[in-house]
């Protein structure tokens, strides 16, 4: 019997794992099928996580820097896949691909969201490259240049209006001739000078060499091609929330989700399931950054403790 | 007219600083009439802030790394005292000892709690050389010693358990002859083996040398005189929330506050006043961690910025 499993290891899932055994829990397991680290391992470059300022560092040398220090006070790393979760009257039974259920007196579910690709010929490639699916985290490597966002909805027009005041022009392409977004956001980007907008077009090649994308090539409704020179692109067509190990057999959820999947989480991380927390990108209102995962794996961590105390 | 002024210069803050220079907007003031860095610049080490594991390490050193990254995207810090921050139309007046009132479109208020000392001598040369008002930052530091906890609340009591699962025996001295914790969490208390309760006594110094703390003295209710030798003290007398600057004119607060004057948040760090956030201790709930401190900051400049945009 585990004393907690954490499911999941990028930010949130290591930083619940240095909190819990630091704070004195002896038996706590991080699953996690790959190595530990998260998306944060595809940047090349981090600037935004406070206390971590050297250019010369990527993405897999700052969590390089978490592992020891994660792992440094008894949490154990099993490269299992977590299938299932399951509710086993006061405890969880977690099912595991290929070995037996593993049970645990408390769970923290931190297996994020992933951002959607377009399918894009050159989007893999140039992933952390001159690719990305955040501004928050990337735009300010574009500052006083001219970048692509590639969208129609919501996100992709508030992306597209961050970025304008940041870079000096912002193409916000959409393969279709109008917007989803709400009005009043497609209002105030069609308002701001710097942003062009490009309809009825597709991106159909990132192009780039040694040192990342430097153009893309559109094609619009009329079958005409061109290419932008540019040295970023943008894109955000969704996001899957990972919450496939939170599904019950019967294709609900383990515990409360919103309309998008998203675990609906208290200011203390707990679930509508008690026992049960969450922390990271998985949950409601999530600014998918390192900063707020791990604080959100802090948080998580210490409740968990207060938790274990008050049934022991 | 700043876009937005940041009140505090701890983790909160700071991040604060750092998530709206980078983001984009121009006019953007962190007031702190000290130093910025916060409480944590008053530890000897840090070990539970990921990514920065040098025992070598003050947490004067940890925030000195914190400061050139959070300035160099536009931040301004302002060496002012804030007195009060009122509403004023859609925007916010912010009244400083001295000078004129400046305005602003925004504010993250990220004024932190201020732990209380119990006034006993040594208790102030020794903090974070033995004194410690923290067990989830310093417990770890004593794993398989004995350390002595004061005070008689259900943070103390609730401290003292998660100690005793770290360390080897821990003191637990009240002055009163019965505490004011809830009982089941008493009983808890009670129960565990390496926890020794000693009431109706207080400590009268804490002793030390250039090491740090080496041990206390205690006076019990008939006078009687007893030393614990001991390298650490862990002093939970309650908090201070520094809500002052949110206090109106009849004594009421600007924002919604729940009975310990905590500010009232949501998961985005809204307050219950448009265009007013808040991030890190002064909020309801918060650990009282830098992580977490970190990265409701982070959250409440994203909210900040979207909050501009849909104004603008």
């Amino acid at each position: 019997m585990l004393d907690c499993a954490i499911i999941g290891g990028g930010p949130a899932g290591l930083t619940a794992g240095l909190y819990t055994t630091r704070g004195g829990l002896k038996n706590v397991v991080l699953f996690e099928k790959g190595l530990p680290g998260g998306q944060i391992t595809q940047s090349s470059e981090i600037e935004n996580y406070p206390g971590f300022f050297d250019h010369t560092k990527s993405g897999m040398d700052f969590m390089d820097s978490w592992q020891k220090q994660c792992f440094s006070f008894g949490l154990e790393h099993r490269m299992d896949e977590v299938l299932q979760i399951q509710k086993d009257g006061e405890n969880f039974s977690i099912q595991i691909a290929g070995k037996d259920p593993v049970l645990a007196k408390s769970i923290i579910v931190c297996t994020g969201s992933t951002p959607k690709r377009a399918g894009i010929i050159g989007e893999d490639e140039f992933f952390g490259k001159g690719v990305s699916t955040c501004a928050t985290c990337d735009g300010f490597f574009y500052k006083n240049k001219e970048v692509a966002v590639l969208g129609g909805g919501d996100t992709a027009l508030e992306e597209a209006y961050y970025l304008s005041n940041i870079c000096s022009k912002v193409y916000l392409i959409h393969r279709r001739d109008s917007f989803r977004a709400a009005p009043s956001t497609v209002q105030r980007v069609e308002n701001k000078k710097n942003i062009e907008i490009i309809l009825d077009t597709t991106v159909t090649k990132i192009l780039g060499d040694n040192m990342g994308v430097n153009g893309i090539l559109l094609k619009d409704k009329n079958e005409n091609e061109t290419k932008l020179e540019i040295p970023g692109i943008f894109v955000f067509v969704g996001h899957n929330v990972n919450n496939n190990v939170l599904r019950t057999s019967d294709n609900n959820f383990l515990c409360d989700v919103n309309g998008q999947g998203q675990v609906i989480v208290n200011l203390k991380m707990h679930t509508s399931v008690e026992g049960l927390f969450a922390a990271g990108d998985i949950r409601i209102d999530a600014p998918k950054q390192v900063i707020s995962a791990a604080g959100d794996g802090a948080i998580a961590a210490l409740e968990v403790i207060s938790y274990l105390q008050e049934r022991s």
